[in-house]
């Protein structure tokens, strides 16, 4: 038989998932049960860390780990089981042994109560709305509804490059609140318009880079502040708010809310953001002197060379070539804004209403579906949404059952603990260290269920304000994916194209991280202090 | 602006919908409300009746039915909730309307509570053991395991065409527990090696199609007896289960039960089944013919035209061809036998390791992800697979709530007391209409959802003996798909290639229906007697 070389096992699957199984078997049998930390609580909290960490150090799909995960978590009983005498819950325990509760023995329900209880995710109502969000998602790009509403914003603000950033940016922040998925949004709506300017410009990743490196970021980072400013603008954002509203009675993060609270510090954020790229991108200097080549009068339609010819007419009518001929909107464009449009209504007003976001979304998609504005083949063929649903519907199961088995709180309180001893300021400590940890994490959704829940705890067990804490950590969701190229699929098309080098987009991401912290710790801390938030 | 002509507006999809929306409307509006049948019992039939018809008389996608009905659930409030105070069901009613258990004001959770129900079925065992079942089967599929056991098969019994009939057969019986998936295993296994036999002999359809469309039958006819053979051999025979346990004490249909009660019937229709299709198809003259021919030592090689040449060894030859072709059974097939055979043994024990039937198929899954025998991608673009979790799941959330709200019994107690009034013998009434009713769906895991509850329900209030009507039951929700070309994908897919016109395919399936009722209601009603079920 043929021997394989080391290195071919050690790149293998098995190999890379070794230093994880490690992990989270230390925790499984290295940790002692105390009346804080039941066995069960270990367990799970192993698992997870486990799954955590081979998400961070491994290429496995995420959907293996977690149905692997759960599997381990059924066939060893570990989750929370329900007594149904008292309706408390307790360790799901095997037959015959003591009922910890009652002492009598436990009454069997085979496994078949534990594994139930793996499914229990895949009926929550946050896990369908990002399923929902979706196939919103897909139908504005179906339509092509998106690119007509850019080529609009370019049509009236592309004249010089400031304008096409701002119209951009202008673009993200009118269409986060309609779909609910920045990936969606930044990558199967702006993106392609970003793309498609940059290439018009005459600027490709090797030749005269610079106009596109600049869009690109323009875009990326438009896309992630639009996310965190509405709850509807990334499909994670309800996440934090189920969790907020279950430790804290009074906090009602809702739509309205969740606005009020972040149009003053992403409107700035907003609109410094390409100030802040062009001098990153050492454009100031070139486009400086191309408006006063401007407003010398040099209007020429040739679009041969971006840095020295750029700004001018070329790329505002080609956005209007562009539009007429996409011709007037189109009925199923039309049928799309009125169901946006009633979403719209629904989501603002649902504090009225008491109806579920959730239900909203999905009956947006069902007025579609039947005027016939998108097919159900649309939706099943829509794999990324499938593929999101499954892998949350597991990870939402077991950071409830974290929850449920108090694992989530004694890490809090571990954190709190900790804090307190080193004599740290809890609420900005906090709020950074959650912003931080995204670095690690190839998706905003899952940083966010991994580590809200546990931050949150933590700031509870300080006494933190509730309205302070779940401002930052809602907002910073999104806003820290400004850091690296792999925190969100929207970020990895942005990059993909090769106008920014790794190093620089890097860099650039630390910079923004900085001024996004600083912004929203005066601006955003002043702001909510008006609003009486705390 | 331009005419549309009446005949596109009839055929548009809400017009289609309006006979079924009529009937629904009908129902929820004019139906008198009891103590029988509650105003939300009302709403969920309404609605459930109307998306019957509407999957009987439309060609609306299934999950847009279902998504509406759902829908139009929550938005009305119409399900059962659990009232905290006490632990019993009840309607869930708006805020402040009196609680109908306590007379106080209604504790109002908003419409989430009502929308949170419609999202139960998503975390149903039954629905996932379905979609594991798609993925097992797209493995046999992908690693070719399963082509290589049709072809050892053809290999063996090939010489006649009736050996080439049983080898068909066997092919199936054998595969039938390990791909619980009927129209994975006949569509994505059988039928491509059923088809590549033909198209060897051959006949096509508009060239000599008989001998074609004698496997093609066979094909399709073996599929549904192994079906009805296991309680693995179709996606939706664990619903019989599940409602036989729910409603009698001592029923529990497990894998072993199953196969005992089936194997002796089933076999007999096995065996029978090339014998009638032979001269269902007027083979029968021909085939002697040929036997005879055969004995002659007319030998020859040329495969020309299958009526005058057949039987040879060419056939034989061909697979031996593909055999060698193929080589040895590659690792991926040795992981994949593997994996069956643990799912199986586990199967037949689990009424002993108390594991659940949908862990063990998510198991074997797990075991195929991490050695690398199929990838996440197989699964995720598996659309099948997650189509039906959409619909099957919100499928089983109306037929849940629909058996809560006591719709389904009060059905069942109608159905009852009119077999009573009319005098008429409770079990083969209840079994034959079971059967028969059938013809109307497009999905053997439709009409079993949408019926065994009700029927199972019916015999209970007449006191039919409790195994005698689910194993009648069980063994007819695959068998009774023979009726049609619509009753399952798999049906379709025989049909598709035109060996067999749309009257031939249903008389000969009238044939057989009438052939299983005799045979299940002599000997397997003969064994049953002897195993002490009645």
């Amino acid at each position: 038989m043929q021997r394989i070389p080391w290195s071919t096992i050690l790149k293998s699957q098995p190999a890379t998932l070794l230093p994880s199984v490690t992990i989270g078997a230390l925790i499984w049998f290295c940790t002692p049960a105390s009346d804080e930390l039941t066995p069960t609580a270990i367990r799970i909290l192993a698992v997870f860390v486990s799954c955590i960490f081979a998400l961070i150090t491994t290429s496995v799909d995420i959907s293996l780990l977690v149905l692997t995960g759960l599997a381990l978590l059924s066939l060893t009983h570990s989750f929370q089981c329900e007594d149904k005498a008292t309706g408390l819950l307790t360790e799901c325990r095997l037959c015959g042994e003591p009922n910890p509760l009652t002492g009598d023995p436990y009454k069997c329900h085979g496994a078949k109560e534990s594994f139930h209880h793996s499914l229990e995710g895949f009926s929550s109502s946050v896990v369908w709305l990002i399923f929902a969000a979706f196939h919103l998602g897909k139908a504005v790009e179906v339509t092509q509804l998106g690119r007509r509403v850019s080529l609009l914003m370019i049509k009236m603000f592309g004249k010089r490059i400031m304008g096409l950033a701002y119209a951009i940016v202008f673009s993200e922040l009118l269409l986060a609140p309609f779909v609910p998925s920045n990936t969606a949004r930044g990558g199967g709506i702006v993106h392609p318009v970003v793309h498609a300017i940059a290439t018009t410009l005459g600027s490709t990743p090797t030749h005269d880079p610079k106009v596109g490196a600049f869009l690109m970021l323009v875009g990326n980072h438009a896309n992630l502040i639009s996310a965190s400013m509405y709850l509807t603008g990334m499909a994670a954002n309800p996440i934090v708010l189920a969790k907020a509203t279950q430790l804290y009675e009074g906090v009602n993060f809702d739509f309205l809310t969740w606005l009020t609270g972040s149009i003053v510090p992403a409107l700035v954020c907003a609109l410094a953001l390409p100030v802040i790229l062009r001098w990153s991108c050492g454009l100031s200097s070139d486009s400086k002197q191309r408006d006063e080549e401007e407003q010398g009068g040099s209007n020429g339609g040739a679009i041969s060379n971006a840095t020295t010819k750029f700004p001018n007419d070329g790329i505002v009518k080609h956005a209007e070539t562009e539009l007429e001929r996409m011709g007037s909107m189109s009925g199923k464009e039309w049928q799309l804004c009125l169901v946006l449009l009633l979403c719209l209504c629904l989501w603002v007003t649902s504090s009225y209403t008491k109806l579920d976001a959730t239900l909203v979304a999905l009956l947006g998609i069902l007025m579609l579906l039947h005027m016939g504005t998108m097919t159900w083949k649309d939706i099943s063929k829509n794999t990324n949404a499938w593929d999101t649903l499954f892998w949350l519907g597991g990870f939402v199961t077991m950071a409830h059952q974290l929850s449920d088995a108090g694992a989530s709180a004694f890490l809090g309180h571990k954190i709190s603990s900790l804090i307190e001893q080193l004599g740290l300021p809890p609420v900005p400590f906090l709020a950074v260290s959650y912003f931080l940890t995204t670095f690690m994490f190839s998706s905003l959704s899952a940083h966010i269920v991994a580590f809200v829940g546990t931050f949150l705890d933590a700031g509870h067990a300080l006494g933190a304000q509730p309205m302070l804490l779940t401002a930052l950590l809602a907002y910073f969701g999104a806003l820290s994916g400004c850091m690296t190229n792999y925190s969100t699929g929207m970020a990895a098309m942005y990059y993909a194209p090769g106008y920014v080098s790794r190093s620089k987009w890097f860099l650039i991401g630390f910079q923004l991280a900085l001024f996004y912290l600083v912004v929203y710790f005066t601006i955003g801390m002043g702001w909510w202090r008006l609003l009486g938030w705390w």
